[in-house]
């Protein structure tokens, strides 16, 4: 055989095909997960690409260290401090080449073919096909509007899992939040055994309902990891993500493997961000991108209210990008999808989302990337065919 | 074990320890591999960044497509197609977040745990600390002043390796060109076998002396990968690099091992690259930083043949950035590091280029980042341990 095993396992990448259709111009998507460009500060941005170029002259265009850009490091720890009262250092935080590539380097640090990994069920399906690379033995467990079902997480955990792989905060793709009670729950099985806890949080800053919650593990747990982006709330498009650990030697194999994947995060791009947050008011900025999301949310739901039947339920969001449908039992979402596209409207078939599940009667709705009229007339057209 | 047996097997950088102890600004370092920073066109990368924000906007700021920016592959495939005669279409061209990132999609697209890879020996440590991350097993074929050693390379293909990785031009760490008459005897020899040949060219614009060959495989193999980058000739600090191959199966299964590694290269970036390209003569930046570059290697050798013992060997590059040092058999060069270490002068003992052997007599030289009096300077002092 000329190919490795993992590859010939990787799916064909269904979204990607699933947004090739959605690219006419004439079909209104909700297929996609792009932020809204409100959030890219170009502006700002145009004069930090000047300021470092002007201050900085060769070290921005120089190779860097693997670990990353100190100033970047000092404002994501100061960050997680202010906002969670962690005690983080800047040595606990790797840049890494967006959220993406940290799942591959947490996968390549610690899974042997075979070794179990513990995923959301539905979940994300980027995870899954990162972690696909390494030849795992995948664990879904069911994610209940609460949070993980705790009896399946247990059973899991006995059974010697590496890590898991959770998304607490308006999860991709359900938009569902765990609870409190559910987080320290999980906090608490998680301590009896020696399983890694990895807390992805994308969306984290992008709350437009309810209260904050604490971390499930950071700050808390020995073998705890955190991940966040820049993706959501300044650009996607320079793909700067970080991983947070205080377990030293865990962070010691991700900054190996970091060097072996693709020696350092783009440092100009480091250096511009890192102007940017010097130099503005990212709270504020991150704040208009929320009181848009909340707009376009309100506005997705109350027309769901209005056209969708009864027998189609779906979740509410508070926070994040994406909304979740249940159609009822032994419906195919993917059928469902072709019928849609005749009416011009786009939307994920659940099937990605899930390790070993095809024909699912799940979907989800995107909604930061079109306008108030598109989504009301979009819901609108996608329940003529429900 | 909480860890893979990937990044355990993994050996410590050596190579990062080596270039903290040259931090020390008293000491001559031609340890590292940094490009001079004239081939930093930096008044002419500001520009361009602003350009990409005025025309652009959101587009360089938003995701992107896994395979990169067409108009950076069509000037990939332009630039070979007329350099080379070859025939790459941009659907042929790759864009890598650096070329050591295309090391880690071949090697996922490619390896088992337990395959065999051909390397050079000695050969680039990023590529061998690349490989190891997907456990194979190493087939080094000795290296020699005209190329690899056909008998062992025959022998290595029989014995059914998955890939070659080789650097034709001015070898890191090595400094050798292949002749032509081994690029053809090396050919024919993989067009026997099944294996996939990877020519990896980061330095090949960079030639001072002696004229310009064709590649060993590119436009005659059918299972050829070409690597390239924008790091040696316009900027490292961006991570821009690519793969050109033309076998389609291939290019699918790198675009998926791509896409969970990162999702994409930096779009900004590529962006900014391309506006530079479209807008600046590329060759006439080149030329300058080949000329820098003959006058540094220049200076080296001609410091080393003045100071240098008569039983010290070393090799003459045509092009690129190192000299590779041959101490008389049985010394060991890391005894000499430290030596040298007491005088100030640092370089990389040769370890970390072979896949398993230590306490070798041959070390790498660096010359591109250096004044000519510091070379002069830092040569005559390591003559003085010699």
């Amino acid at each position: 055989m000329r190919y490795s095993r993992r590859i010939l396992a990787t799916p064909s990448s269904f979204i990607r095909d699933i947004l090739k259709v959605t690219e006419d111009p004439s079909v209104t998507s909700f297929a996609g997960g792009l932020p809204n460009p409100i959030s890219f500060p170009q502006e700002a941005l145009k004069e930090s690409a000047c300021n470092i170029i002007d201050n900085y002259g060769a070290k921005v265009f120089q190779y860097s260290t693997t670990e990353g850009y100190l100033p970047l490091r000092q404002f994501v720890a100061d960050k997680y401090n202010k906002n969670f009262g962690l005690n983080i250092k800047p040595a606990d935080v790797l840049i890494t080449t967006g959220s993406q590539q940290a799942l591959d380097l947490i996968a390549k640090a610690l899974l042997n073919n075979g070794d179990k990994v513990i995923v959301e069920e539905p979940g994300y399906l980027g995870a899954i096909q990162a972690f696909c690379m390494f030849e795992p033995q995948f664990m879904p467990v069911t994610l209940e509007h609460e949070g993980l079902n705790l009896e399946e997480l247990e059973n899991a955990l006995k059974a010697g899992a590496k890590f898991a792989y959770l998304v607490p905060n308006f999860q991709n793709p359900s938009g569902l939040t765990y609870t409190q009670e559910r987080r320290e729950a999980i906090c608490k099985l998680f301590d009896k055994y020696d399983t890694v806890l990895v807390e992805d949080d994308p969306y984290g800053e992008l709350r437009f309902k309810g209260k904050k919650l604490p971390y499930i593990g950071a700050g808390k747990l020995a073998h705890s990891v955190l991940l966040g982006t820049f993706s959501k709330t300044v650009t996607p498009g320079m793909r700067l993500g970080y991983i947070i650990t205080q377990d030293e030697e865990l962070m010691g194999h991700l900054v190996t493997a970091k060097q072996s994947s693709d020696l350092h995060t783009n440092i100009f791009s480091q250096y511009m961000i890192a102007d940017y947050l010097a130099h503005n008011e990212y709270q504020k900025h991150v704040d208009k991108i929320t009181a848009l999301y909340r707009e376009q949310s309100d506005s997705m739901l109350s027309a769901m209210r209005e056209f969708f039947p009864p027998h189609v339920r779906y979740t509410e969001p508070e926070g994040g990008m994406f909304i979740w449908v249940t159609l009822p039992e032994g419906q195919s979402a993917l059928a469902l999808f072709h019928k849609a596209m005749e009416k011009k409207v786009a939307f994920v078939p659940g099937d990605p989302f899930y390790v070993d599940k095809h024909d699912v009667n799940t979907f989800r709705l995107n909604y930061t990337n079109s306008t108030d009229e598109m989504i009301r007339d979009g819901i609108k057209r996608l329940a003529s065919v429900l």
